[in-house]
């Protein structure tokens, strides 16, 4: 079991909170909006608590489920109060047009997050090359990319919590590709591939 | 059944070669040495035929099957020879240590081809996502990106007499994140997924 806080009580918040809940796990949720953040909780169930915005957070594992250009504000918002924590970006920063990357740079949101996050804070990214509706509704395949091994073992045991395969890339620098690959996933969705109702995944060899 | 001449007597070639052959189609064989050439397509068997280096290929589908950085350069001095053609980039750019790309700039080796093949040709990535072994002894998905919807269907045409299925991720531009999806691939092999025995392919949705 894993101890969680969610910061943001968008739709990604709610789909991770509720995998998280039926997963045994327990469950904070971090909004701007107080009343949302107590929403979210409580349809959430399962013990779920409320944090405030830039408190420190109750759990160990904290994702942040903002769009993209919000999560390195808050993480340097938050500050000291996420120190020791395993910090999970999510995020996919997308350009206009939802070919390519936002940052034309070799980086990522997560790398970003690390060079803003306090000492002993952990940066994992993962959970980006999935649609919504398909982690919501399937068992999709979890890529992660970190640079931490007692982190990246965290964010593993969470994710088989949810009943997904965690699947390691590498280091953080990853998390390009990794961005990447939810650029890849789009592509792939908007030329006529699985209807939308797919993800990336593992394949072994099969003859 | 196509008709596809691949240039290079490698390994890949050697792969690509085999599978061609046994999906019913026809192969040409265009190496910078001629008994290579001529030994390699005696092992294909199948009818398949030699062509001089730098000639005009006999198939419709030219499969360049070099390490990345004779890629550009073989297609420049083929030049008009490859008017007409569909040139399939299948290289990996990766850097020296295999966790990026060889360049940092957002472009491809087949964005590189295409500005210097000869007009009328169109250019397709493809098959660089997946290890030469499961290529070989598996049915991979293989993403493909370009420009030119013919020419892309003139190579799903020849992924499918493989028994692979081709993956449709959108314009040439997305050649760089099929590089990077090679990258992501190695970064998971060297980090314990699948035991090297697996390639990146899309899951549908399942509960």
């Amino acid at each position: 079991m894993s101890s969680v806080s969610i910061i943001g009580t968008g739709n990604m918040a709610r789909t991770i909170g509720t995998l998280a809940v039926a997963g045994g796990n327990t469950v904070e949720v971090m909004g701007r909006d107080h009343a949302k953040s107590a929403d979210l909780a409580k349809s959430l169930g399962g013990g779920t608590t409320t944090g405030e915005w830039g408190a420190v957070p109750a759990g160990d594992i904290v994702i942040v489920a903002l769009l993209f250009d919000g999560v390195v504000p808050t993480v340097a918002h938050y500050g000291d109060a996420l120190a020791g924590k395993v910090i999970v970006d999510i995020s996919n920063p997308f350009n206009a047009t939802f070919d390519g990357l936002a940052h034309r740079e070799v980086t990522s949101i997560a790398q970003e997050v690390a060079k803003v996050a306090p000492a002993g804070a952990d940066v994992v990214k993962g959970f980006n090359t999935v649609f919504r509706h398909v982690l919501e509704n399937g068992r999709p395949d979890i890529f992660i990319a970190g640079d931490d091994a007692r982190a990246k073992a965290a964010v593993e045991a969470f994710v088989k919590s949810l009943g997904m395969r965690p699947m390691d890339a590498g280091g953080l620098k990853m998390a390009h590709w990794l961005e990447g690959a939810g650029v890849l996933t789009m592509g792939l969705a908007r030329h006529g591939v699985g209807g939308w109702d797919f993800s990336l995944g593992v394949t072994e060899l099969r003859a």
